[in-house]
């Protein structure tokens, strides 16, 4: 087990009701806030009302700014900072899902960051400020509610990084699954996809003596396996969402991460079939997973085997490890496949002239710094290519 | 799955040398802290002198106080607050196990809270304000460095209550397996008895649809039980102190108990016999809690037959259930021995003479209360005698 530092400040309140005292939880923190959201959904279910009128009880004052669309772009962010700074807001309040999350930690640092935020993403720059962020999630998924992570894009340059600090902690998170109801599908397996990824990405590790962690993972896929498919059949089961977004939170609030290097190639590269295609993240990471699996798994093998036998149930003779590995792969795309995600490139539409581009920025290679992305094994620019190529379909 | 509100905050600093950092990670909060231990083995060790260094070398100014005991004393409390009080101090520093910060805990909240700390235990009255406490830990068991809670002993009165409170959450807490490697191995046995116990008073429970922190705990409960018995052959193998020091903390931070009833029956009785017989807690959990098991699983047969496979990995047919609990119990009851706990009250020299006395304390019949201890089977005073005398020996 390597060092670590574990810190998860945020206050989770979850269940039933709980976006209704929104208003009480924020009040001892802030006196104005930003209410961040997205399109016109949470105007149209009522949660925007109910919102306002929690904040009106409690005596907060706020101004909005909508609009947040999905891979959430950097001008909004600009405009929300400019709003923060001119109606001196303490708290931003982010109403939605994961990119209107980001969005608000975004310009929650840019009101502090004396230069364009951007270059914090585009530079891994150190911040030492921020200001609070509360959230009420309405699609879990991200773990954003949770984490110091934010994802932003710049929709000028073409680009999309993550950044995190932990001064980005969200200081409230509200969750109620009742409000996840009303997700379409697609939106629910990309939900899940995600959050799955998240737990991957910490998993596979090359780290030993990291039992605990391995359990707890294992335990949360397992979870996300047996419950996400209920949705699909009735998204309305209130008990297979409250296991569902809880898991999203504890997938992504750093817990599982800890002691073990982390991985997060398949992130990496989903980010740049984001940027250039706007394709849904979850949506790529079905697709480049399976496909990381089968290309990466020989580096160590033995962590792929304990995912067959541990997460897939995979029960075949041990001895034959390749075997052993390959039915866990197949069974996890034939859980991507009942989800209704897609299974290759081409169903994302993406077609083949970008691939060597998107390798090369993946890696930063195309800016001249020829990073490699991965723990597990650290992947190259060709290796990110010959991970693209095979998940042409 | 229940409403919860789940709030951890504490950053926890863990691996090898992390003591030395004390003083930089109080620096920020704090500019006179009490620096409160127990006996002399820190002075022999050379942590005292490690963080008094820390402390030193981040212009961190102290004040001391020693003595805290096994079940520590509410007198040494009280002097705890006023020496606080008189010295200004503005942070507590335990550098201890759970009795060093449950004492400390018991200070923080005593500098403002203008009656007998005492009442706060007593009544479970509600704080709104604390010192804040940080850590160095140097037994992995109590779960205290993560937790909001608190026992504290009135040696006048023969009674030891618990408490807790969000306010009492640690800032910050230190925790260097290489700590732990002088451990006697009784109370290295003591410790994960009571780890294991923190688990199963979450993990019991009759809230249905939580499969999330069902798996959870028995992940955490497998690792334990078997990175446990390595501790008794090796107590310097750092790998199996990582895992038992971090699932100590992921046992009491409150995740495994999210959504769910929580029970606490068995911590209720053994507090009584510490109170007592001055025995240590986890001896007393190790001879209660298969006790408590035998007399209370017929309330929720398919709780404990889960139990029994997923943790105990008993594998006979699942339809005799009786047979496959008893199976789980016999061989929960091998492993404690295996670490050398008591398998009796005999074995802790408890004669019978009190027992009806303790079970009307813990229920506090004997104070004019009459409540019941645990949720998955309510137990009255009668039940608890009943418990306690099962496991006479």
């Amino acid at each position: 087990m390597n060092n670590f530092t574990f810190y998860s400040p945020a206050r989770i309140v979850f269940g039933r009701d709980t976006q209704k005292e929104i208003g009480a939880l924020i009040k001892p923190h802030a006196k104005k806030v930003l209410l961040h959201y997205g399109g016109g959904s949470i105007k149209k279910s009522g949660l925007y009302d109910q919102v306002v009128r929690s904040l009106n009880e409690n005596g907060v004052s706020f101004v909005e700014l909508g609009g947040v669309v999905p891979n959430p772009r950097l001008s909004l962010v600009h405009e929300g900072i400019a709003l923060c700074k001119k109606e001196q807001v303490d708290l931003v309040l982010a109403v939605g899902g994961g990119s209107v999350i980001d969005s608000a930690k975004a310009i929650a640092m840019g009101v502090y960051y004396e230069g364009d935020v951007w270059e914090v993403y585009a530079n891994g720059l150190k911040i030492d400020k921020a200001l609070p962020v509360a959230i009420v999630l309405t699609i879990p998924a991200a773990g954003s509610e949770s984490s110091g992570d934010t994802v932003i894009t710049n929709e000028e340059k073409g680009r999309k990084y993550g950044y995190g600090s932990p001064h980005l902690r969200p200081l409230i998170s509200v969750m109620n699954p009742e409000l996840f109801f009303t997700l379409p599908k697609n939106q629910i397996a990309n939900g899940v996809a995600d959050m799955m990824s998240h737990v991957f990405e910490r998993y596979f590790t090359n780290t030993t003596h990291v039992d605990l962690t391995d359990a707890l993972a294992e335990a949360t896929l397992r979870t996300i396996i047996s419950n996400a498919p209920k949705l699909m059949e009735d998204p309305h089961d209130y008990d297979a969402w409250a296991e569902i977004g809880f898991a999203g939170t504890v997938a992504h609030n750093s817990l599982l991460g800890m002691g073990r290097e982390e991985d997060w190639a398949c992130h990496d590269m989903e980010h740049e079939l984001s940027a250039a295609y706007d394709v849904a993240h979850g949506a790529g990471l079905a697709v480049l997973t399976p496909a990381w699996m089968r290309y990466v798994h020989k580096d160590n093998i033995d962590m792929f085997v304990q995912f067959a036998v541990n997460v897939m149930h995979v029960d075949k003779g041990l001895r034959d490890k390749e075997d052993l590995v390959e039915e866990a792969i197949l069974r996890l795309q034939g859980f991507y496949r009942r989800m209704g995600l897609p299974q290759s490139l081409k169903e994302l539409r993406i077609d083949n002239k970008q691939l060597t581009t998107m390798a090369q920025k993946a890696t930063r290679f195309a800016f001249g710094k020829e990073n490699t992305l991965g723990g597990l094994k650290k992947l190259r620019w060709e290796d990110v290519l010959r991970i693209y190529e095979s998940c042409q379909g």
